[in-house]
């Protein structure tokens, strides 16, 4: 528990927040940089709405989908690797019991100490079993409600934040026209999520939201520069 | 290193592999359903391409810078931890000798053998900073040459994964014709490409396979009907 707190002091925002101000800052970075590309190279704005929003749909059921199928996956790994160790301790309770001993001497206990842990962890099973998970394997126990949940807040928060850089080209009718409001207000936007990320993650505020307006400014340009070109 | 070694048997594939299929797998996705969206809404494929090549540039870009800053920043706020935990032990050792016995007590070693523990992880300086870090904090030190190197590595391979749906557009005049030899090298590919993710992330490749095709389908048919619904 003393471990949690700790990190709880690089965390303090509710996990809710962190998973919105991710799905926003991504949402915001890749519609945005495909409208300003596509601005360079079409005048119709109806055009920029349709790509920007089939990329809005594309991105968000590829990050929401997707991590939820990954933490899925997660979960039965670490199910599949508990139902090893369980069988690995009444079958090989020698060798699961060095294996004890090797992670406590990588902690530098002294020998005289390891035998007497040993016992003491191995007494109980759940414990046991528990121990080797968290610091043989490196594994937590994944929590699949939270998996879940975090993939839909990721993909509802993409959704929103693409509809920000996307909102000019619905009110403009010429392309460049909405694109110079577009970048100012995702500018804007990319600036403040940056902001909310870093005071959230622990780095300094100021320099993670000059970070991510670099990542939408550089994908942007990038991205309007290739299809004038190309066009 | 003995907790490296199990963790190996999970990833047994060189990271560069595993960064090639992340990318790709990604690169894959949303350029494929942007494509397949746009071409339910234009018959030119020309369009589709310029839309395409945007989104590739700035999803690698995206995916690429994005990764290597939050590296940068990861090393940055280990190396700040790192200063603060050696400043702390000289100036607060009690406090910090009392913060290894907790650790080591909350991994049910019994009290006798906590003293004689502490006692040795804090007589060497580096080994104590050490284990404040790993065990109380639960940071590892990030390599940052690893760092670039994956994020440039993720960062080309989805540019090459979204020439592998985009490619059709350009040898077709029509949006259909180009969509339909799209959707069959694309679900090839992303059943190929998470039967290998699958292979070196310790889950099993032919399910893997099948997420990795779910969620690309999932994103082109939602974009490819939103499109449609839209224009």
């Amino acid at each position: 528990m003393h471990r949690n707190e700790h990190v709880e002091k690089h965390f303090e925002a509710p996990e809710i927040i962190r998973d919105i101000v991710i799905g926003m800052a991504d949402g915001l970075t890749v519609p945005f940089a495909l409208a300003a590309g596509l601005s360079g190279t079409v005048s119709n704005t109806h055009l920029v709405v349709v790509a920007g929003l089939a990329e809005i749909a594309a991105g968000s059921i590829a990050m929401g989908l997707g991590g939820y199928l990954a933490a899925r996956t997660d979960r039965e790994h670490y199910l599949a690797e508990l139902e090893r160790e369980r069988r690995e301790i009444i079958e090989l309770p020698e060798c699961e019991r060095e294996e004890v001993a090797e992670v406590l001497r990588s902690w530098s206990i002294p020998e005289e100490a390891v035998s007497s842990a040993v016992d003491a962890i191995s007494r109980d099973h759940e414990r046991w079993v528990d121990f080797m998970m968290k610091h043989e394997l490196g594994l937590e126990e994944p929590n699949p409600k939270r998996a879940r949940n975090s993939s839909l807040t990721i993909g509802l928060s993409y959704i929103f934040g693409g509809a920000i850089p996307l909102s000019p080209y619905l009110i403009f009718a010429h392309s460049l026209d909405a694109l110079l409001i577009s970048v100012v207000i995702t500018l804007i936007s990319l600036f403040v999520f940056g902001w909310v990320k870093g005071k959230f993650t622990g780095s300094r505020p100021v320099k993670s939201a000059w970070q991510t307006a670099l990542i939408g400014g550089a994908a942007a340009g990038a991205a309007y520069l290739l299809a004038r070109w190309i066009s």
